[in-house]
C-alpha cells in the first residue's frame, strides 16, 4: 500500500536512527542493521505497513522479552540441498538474511537450496529476501506465515494469516521480475483506509462476524481488533464464485510450506498469549529457496528472454482508459530511485513516535 | 470443473481403449499408459475438461505430426538439483513424468529436485505429477504453461495462458494436501457453461475486446476464437481494486518458471502457427520440483501436524449457511473414491467421438 502524502525523511539518518535505538535494546550491530535495512526497504518500496511503522512494535517486542535481542540462532539439520534453522525467537530479519544466504551458498554448490526456519518473529517485506538472489543469478523464493487474519472459504474466523509469496527473477536490461504479494485480497491496512475515508469497501475484501462478505470497514475492523469472528478475505473473495478458494489455497500452501515445514506455528497456533494475557513467542515461520538459473540454462539466454517476455507484456495493447501495462516490482523500483533521491515518507504519528524515542533511548534524530 | 451428469463409463476399459489408439499411432506402450492414465486421473477427479474429452486433440496431434510419437527426449543439462530436459516434440505426459521422477530423484540424493522442460505439449492436469511425490514423504510441485487466453491486469488481448500451480503435501491420517489451480479466476469451460445456460457471467472472470469486464459470454468465447481481444481474467479479476495484479503475477511467475526456465515458448510466443495457418510445434514449457519433506523435519512429525492444520481448518466455525469447510483435494479424493467404482461420467459428444475412433483405428470399446 503506498503513502502519497506524509514528511520526508532521508533514508541514511532514518536507518542510523532505528539501527542505535535497536543497538541500545542490545541487537548487535549487524543484526539492527539488517532489521533497519529491511524496513527502510519497505518504505523506499511504497510498502509503508512494513517499514518504519512498524519499528515500535519491534522496540515492543524487544522491551517485553516477546523477541529475543541476542538470540541462540541453531541449524537443526542440514543436506546439501535443504536446512532447518531455530531463529531462537529473535527478530525476524537477522535470521531471516542469513537463512536466505545458505540457501543461495547451498544453490551454489548443486544448483537449488531451500532453508526453513522457526521460532522467528515477523521478518518485514518478502520481496527484501527473495531479491537477495538476484545478484548471484538466482531465482529467490520466499513465503512467510504470519498473525491470523484471513478467513477460508466458507468460513466464518479468520484461520490464516495474509501469508505472503515473494518470488524474484533476473532480467537483462529490463528490471528484475519482484513479486511479492499477500495471499488475502488486500492487507488489512486497506481497511484502515477505507475506515477512515469512511468509505464502503467493495466485496471481496473482507468478512462480518457471521462469514458474510462486508462493506463496512470500521465494523469488520471492530470484531478483528475483538476477535468477534471475520476478518480479511483470500485473493478471489468469498466463497467460489470468483475463486476464493485459490486465494484460500495459496495462503494455506505457505502456512505449509513456512510453518508445517520447519515446525514452527501455524494457522491459529501462532502468536499465541499465556492465561494472562502475556505475549508468548510468536513462533513466526518462514520458507526460503533459491535456484541458480544455470542449472537449467545459460544466464545470458535466461535473460534475454526475461527482456523479450516483460517487452512483450509491456508493449502489449492496452484496455480501454489504460495507458500502461505493469510487471511485478516495477512500481516499487521507481519508487525506491525517487525516494532514495528524496526521502520515504512518513506518517505524522509514525514520526511523533520516533521523535519520542530520542528521549526514550538518548538517541539523535539528524534528519 | 466437475461434470454432474453424463454417460458412465468404467475407468479400465476406458483406459485400456486409449493406450490401444495411441499405440496404433506409434506411441509405445509405456507412454500411452502414462498418456491414459493421467487423462483417466482427470475424468475421475471431475476435471473433465482435461480428460478424455481432450484425447482428440492428442490424436489429431499425433496424426498431423504436431507432437511426435516416438520423439527423441534429452536430458540437456544437469546439477545435483536441477535440470533441463527436452521434451523432442512428444506428448507432454511421458516426459512430464520422467521428469518429475528425476525431480524425486534427485531429491532423495541431496533433499531438493527441480526439473524443466522444453519442447513439450499439452501434459494434462498439473496435480497428476506433483502428486507422485506424495508416496515419497515430499512436497511435490509442478507447473506449466498454456495457450494464450489470459489478458494481463490493464491489458486488452490475451498474453499468457492460464498457467496452472500444483503443490501436493502428504499428511498423516487425513489426506494429502493437493492444490491444483489455473492462475485465471476461471477456466474458459466455465464461460462456455454459462454460454450454454444463456447466462450472465459475474464480472471478474473475463473482458471484452476492448478490456472491460464482461458478463456475455457468449460475446467473449466468439473473440476468443476470432482473436479479436479479451479473454480470461487473472485470479483478482480485472484492474487492482481486487488484486487481479496478483493473479496476472502468478501467471506471469509461472510462465517464467515454465517457459523462460528452460527456454520452451512463453507468453504469446508459443502455438504459433506457420504461414498457411498450420500448427507449428507448441514448444509448452513446464518446471517440476520435489522437497524431501526429510530434509527439514522428521516425516512423522511433520504428518501428525498437517493433520492438526487441516483438522483446525475444518473443525473451525462455518459461515451462515455453510456446513463444511474444504482442504484442496479433498473434494476430488472423494469424487475418484466414487467414480473408480462407478465409472466417470463422460459427456455424448465425448462418448460419441470415441466411438467413432472404434472404427477409425480399428480398437475395441468393451465399456
Amino acid at each position: 500500500m503506498s503513502n502519497d502524502s506524509g514528511i520526508r525523511v532521508l533514508v541514511e539518518p532514518l536507518r542510523e536512527f532505528c539501527v542505535q535505538v535497536l543497538a541500545r535494546l542490545y541487537v548487535p550491530l549487524e543484526d539492527a542493521e539488517t532489521t533497519a535495512d529491511n524496513l527502510l526497504e519497505a518504505d523506499l518500496r511504497g510498502v509503508s505497513s512494513h517499514g518504519v511503522a512498524r519499528f515500535r512494535r519491534y522496540v515492543r517486542g524487544l522491551q517485553t522479552g516477546q523477541m529475543i535481542p541476542q538470540p541462540d540462532i541453531r541449524l537443526i539439520h542440514e543436506t546439501p540441498a535443504t536446512a532447518l534453522v531455530d531463529g531462537g525467537g529473535g527478530l525476524g530479519q537477522p535470521v531471516s538474511k542469513r537463512a536466505m544466504r545458505m540457501a543461495i551458498e547451498k544453490a551454489r554448490q548443486v544448483g537449488a537450496g531451500f532453508v526453513t526456519v522457526r521460532n522467528s518473529n515477523h521478518f518485514g517485506i518478502a520481496g527484501y529476501y527473495a531479491m537477495l538472489a538476484l545478484p548471484h543469478e538466482m531465482i529467490g523464493i520466499c513465503t512467510t506465515n504470519s498473525a491470523v487474519l484471513v478467513v477460508p472459504t466458507f468460513g466464518r474466523d479468520a484461520m490464516l494469516g495474509t501469508n505472503p509469496i515473494s518470488v524474484a527473477a533476473p532480467a537483462g536490461r529490463e528490471r528484475p521480475f519482484v513479486l511479492d504479494m499477500a495471499t488475502s485480497t488486500v492487507p488489512r491496512g486497506k481497511l484502515e483506509v477505507y475506515n477512515r475515508m469512511n468509505k464502503p469497501m467493495p466485496l471481496g475484501w473482507a468478512t462480518d462476524e457471521v462469514g458474510e462478505a462486508s462493506t463496512d470497514a470500521g465494523h469488520v475492523l471492530g470484531n478483528m481488533e475483538r476477535l468477534a469472528g471475520g476478518g480479511l478475505l483470500p485473493l478471489g473473495g468469498a466463497g467460489e464464485l470468483l475463486s476464493g478458494h485459490k486465494g484460500y489455497g495459496l495462503a494455506l500452501l505457505v502456512d505449509i510450506l513456512s510453518g508445517v515445514l520447519p515446525g514452527a506455528g501455524y494457522a491459529d497456533n501462532i502468536y499465541l498469549k499465556d492465561e494472562a494475557g502475556k505475549p508468548l513467542p510468536t513462533n513466526v515461520g518462514h520458507f526460503f529457496g533459491a535456484l541458480r538459473v544455470d542449472g537449467f540454462r545459460p544466464v545470458a539466454e535466461f535473460k534475454a528472454t526475461m527482456d523479450d517476455i516483460i517487452r512483450r507484456l509491456k508493449d502489449s495493447a492496452k484496455a480501454v482508459g489504460q495507458e500502461r501495462i505493469y510487471i511485478h516490482g516495477e512500481k516499487e523500483y521507481e519508487l525506491t530511485d525517487e525516494r532514495r533521491a528524496n526521502g520515504v515518507l512518513l506518517h505524522p504519528k509514525v514520526m511523533a513516535d520516533l521523535q519520542a524515542m530520542v528521549g526514550e533511548f538518548g538517541v539523535p534524530f539528524a534528519h
